[in-house]
């Protein structure tokens, strides 16, 4: 991966609010290895850390994480799962190293626990979290009519793929990605695909940004829990280069979120919400991408 | 994908126990979508469904799963959390189509409801399933010192690479094989890699196959949840196209699993259990993965 690091650029890097920061101690490690000629050679590979989450005293959930932003990761998953409300007031939020522990405090102490009887244990990769609330927080999810320009979309997935990424020092991780137009604004990554996107939930609810005018672009799976946390994320647009499964375009259809899938180079499919895209640049002037910024795959 | 499917061979197909069966009905749905010029197309896409496992009575966990071979689904995961000892009988499992349930019983009902209190609830894709009695399922696993050729691995590569797929008939879907020499025996596919990695467990309990002579081959990444599970089925090597995270590294060094990694054409990496190694081939004189062969991404 190092030749294609090295074509990485960091020219644009200064536009986004939170950059991948591959160099961050602590994300990598180096690790000896023999290559197939039996000659010893040294690789860097992606960490990953437990991280239990509290919801003022209630012990949640324990995630593993590259563990880069926790704060944000707490927070993310807590209103993702539908346990923290919009109106909810968070006091405080203690991320301790050594504990490998995230606490967030809320104004008001509410009981979890009917809640947490309901959760499903999930074993499904595409489904890593916990299901019954978060269907259930997307009834009333009414996604705006934005319009998305489809050179827009090109231009994105063209500067994140240039970008200095932990997938290009290190492979082996997922990422996802919070824009506005043409500009990517906060890119995160993570081992699963919805610690990543569960990273951005929180920034959003720590910023008090809202996702109107936003699409979220992923290098993962569009799958039913990509799907329901971006709408729960109030997102109206997901773009990935990577494919479908068929639950998660149900949902997408149901909730009326734009999911844009294989999207590489000039190809992409629509397969919802096909009337929020503008169509406004010609794809066959789109270049095809480099084979050196190609992603080849987190899987 | 269609083109590269159109090169997937059948030819070795029959030296298979189970192959994948891209064709059977349910595995995958056509769905209407947009292209990039705005032309409506049909793509095939993977189904995910809701699968809820019980041990006797006792409900354990839903699974979001492709839906095929759900008993292995339900043995092998009961299985690699320990539920299942080698020595418990199973008497009968029962799956119900129009409930989503498959029923493990057996000879004598035990229970676990301690073993349900310790379970973490992971949100990690990583370690999308339950991790506390994994570990514990760890101590006492002494992998045999199986020498492995690396002209099989080659040649287990090519062939899988090579086999009709769901992969290459719909992508976005892990697939896990149990091989035995040159020979793939098990190609098990689904929405997540430790589903498919628990239908191939399943298997070898159902049929009591050992996994002293085999190895395991994955197009997912090599983490924590891979290793322990392989691990735990008695398999010394794991192979993967795919990369590293630190904690499946550290793993597999402490278990003594053979680990080989960013498997493509004739490169590979090996990060532990270099020993096993038999390299009876000169990489050089192995041919680079034919560019329709090679596998984009599942991620």
């Amino acid at each position: 991966m190092g030749a294609e690091f090295q074509l990485a650029t960091r020219d644009d890097v200064s536009d986004y609010v939170i950059a991948p920061d591959p160099e961050r101690a602590g994300l990598t490690r180096a690790v000896e290895g023999v290559d197939q000629n039996g000659e010893a050679m040294g690789i860097a590979v992606v960490e990953e850390r437990p991280l239990t989450i509290y919801l003022n005293s209630q012990e949640i959930v324990t995630a593993m994480t590259i563990g880069d932003f926790p704060e944000y990761l707490a927070l993310g998953f807590l209103r993702n799962q539908g346990m923290l409300s919009e109106t909810d007031v968070v006091t405080r939020v203690d991320f301790d190293e050594e504990l490998e522990t995230v606490v967030v405090r809320t104004e008001v102490e509410t009981s979890h626990e009917e809640k947490l009887k309901k959760k499903t244990r999930t074993s499904g990769c595409a489904v890593g979290t916990v299901f019954g609330d978060m269907m259930e927080g997307l009834e009333g999810v009414i996604l705006p009519q934005t319009q998305v320009k489809t050179s827009d979309l090109y231009a994105l997935a063209h500067r994140i793929n240039r970008t200095p990424s932990l997938y290009l020092e290190a492979g082996a991780i997922h990422g996802s990605v919070l824009c506005e137009g043409a500009r990517p604004l906060v890119y995160m990554e993570d081992v699963g695909r919805h610690n990543a996107v569960d990273k951005i939930a929180g920034w959003m609810f720590d910023e008090g940004v809202s996702g109107v005018d936003k699409v979220l672009y992923t290098t993962g799976r569009l799958t039913s829990e990509m799907v329901i946390k971006t709408a729960l994320m109030g997102i109206p647009v997901l773009a990935s280069r990577s494919g479908f499964t068929a639950w998660g375009v149900d949902i997408a259809r149901q909730v009326g979120l734009t999911c844009i899938g294989r999207m590489r180079g000039q190809r992409f499919v629509c397969l919802s919400g096909n009337e929020r895209l503008v169509r406004d640049v010609d794809p066959s002037t789109v270049p095809d991408e480099g084979k050196k910024h190609r992603r080849k795959s987190a899987e």
